[in-house]
């Protein structure tokens, strides 16, 4: 009818970007899976392989579902602020537990081996960036999901939000370098320096998930390409600001 | 005398992370070289001791001089933009001079050695990150030190100059991190798990490379330290747009 407006157009590259992060997003899971099934045995539960289960949970959470959470913001950027921040909330929370589930696996993993846990920088890196990540999604929670925090303290919050959120993803896909390095020198450290495939491969993983977070980096810190305000999400914070002036002792 | 104004306050909080991040950029220096001299037998150029002179360069160009660079717009803020300019490019400079030795130490030691070269998840990333940020200086200093770029071009440029000078940082720090993984499972293979003193002083290490690359990154990321503009750049920038605007369609 008339009184629609066309949808609106997302900025020109905006789009091309975001499909060559799902490419990579993607390819990355593709080949963590073919790196295990074709050179470590494949995954399964209760077995000797439960420790595979680890890479693909991690790379599926932590990098994946992760940084497909902070696009939401722009790959949504017509719908309304309330549904975004919900799907924001829900993938970051499936990155959690499928992360949860990467973790048991290498847990339980070594200890049918007797392998002792938490010794090596990738698992000093990577539990970090889990239990920050984990007290990131609460942090979040509380500040914007749920009614109690003032408009001025989600305001203060969200620079921080926005910077760890970034820098969580960053770790996050370090820790993975450390892991797939690890997992090199553990298994066929006499033939990675003769560029065996298996090794060629890991690299490659090793490389697109730097290529994956760089993209990602590049889409959510762009100026030009951040979620304009809604009209009616103007509208409500010009309102706000109005009648919340007088409290406020800077003006 | 009572024409000079008093010299402009930095913001607060702006002066402490930059404090943090000289004594974690020190603490970093000290504890490669105490790692390199209490275990692993000192640094010496023409001697099997040539491959330590490796670490310690990387650490100090690619991660400390090349953080302190992108600190000096905010650590001198209040300076003219031509000096501080030609600061940040002396010290990449000089970043990328001390990160080529390094480069040439592990090269020749491999071949004293027989290593291949190359090979590893370490190297792909590090060369990688030497290579983009040799690149980044050059198209630095061709964009924003001589005088043939234009006003618009420079400005179309500096959003994808800071991206990258801070991807490229993170990249460095992530490559340092997997060479003290290869590091630690060359060398210690066997006792790492057991939590001996110099696998705890390494990841130690790597923990502070991390926390080096956070505080760098909220230096100059956080939107409220950036540099503002002196009153004479003001003023030139505004002169500089009434002669131009005539000449860009854009208006």
């Amino acid at each position: 009818s008339m009184d629609r407006a066309p949808p609106p157009a997302s900025p020109a590259g905006l789009s091309a970007f975001v499909a060559v992060s799902q490419l990579l997003g993607l390819t990355l899971l593709a080949t963590t899976g073919a790196w295990l099934g074709r050179y470590r045995g494949g995954v399964a539960w209760h077995s000797p392989l439960q420790f595979n289960a680890h890479p693909l949970c991690m790379v599926l959470g932590m990098v994946f579902l992760q940084g497909d959470a902070l696009l939401v913001y722009r790959v949504f950027r017509h719908e309304a602020k309330r549904s975004t921040k919900a799907l924001h909330a829900l993938l970051h929370g499936l990155a959690l537990v499928i992360a949860l589930v990467g973790i048991i696996a290498v847990f339980e993993s070594h200890r049918a081996k007797g392998i002792p846990d938490m010794y090596s920088l990738h698992s000093w890196c990577g539990m970090a960036a889990f239990v920050l990540y984990l007290l990131q999604w609460l942090l979040g929670c509380g500040f914007f999901l749920f009614p109690g925090a003032s408009f001025s303290l989600r305001g203060r919050y969200k620079p921080q939000h926005i910077f760890f959120g970034i820098a969580l993803l960053v770790l996050s896909i370090a820790s993975c370098l450390l892991g797939i390095t690890e997992m090199l020198l553990f298994k066929i450290s006499d033939s990675y320096s003769h560029f065996v495939p298996e090794g060629v491969l890991a690299n490659t993983l090793g490389v697109m998930l730097v290529a994956f977070g760089l993209v990602v980096g590049y889409v959510v810190t762009r100026e030009e390409w951040k979620r304009p305000p809604l009209a009616e999400e103007l509208a409500l914070s010009m309102d706000f600001k109005t009648l919340t002036e007088g409290e406020s002792p800077g003006g």
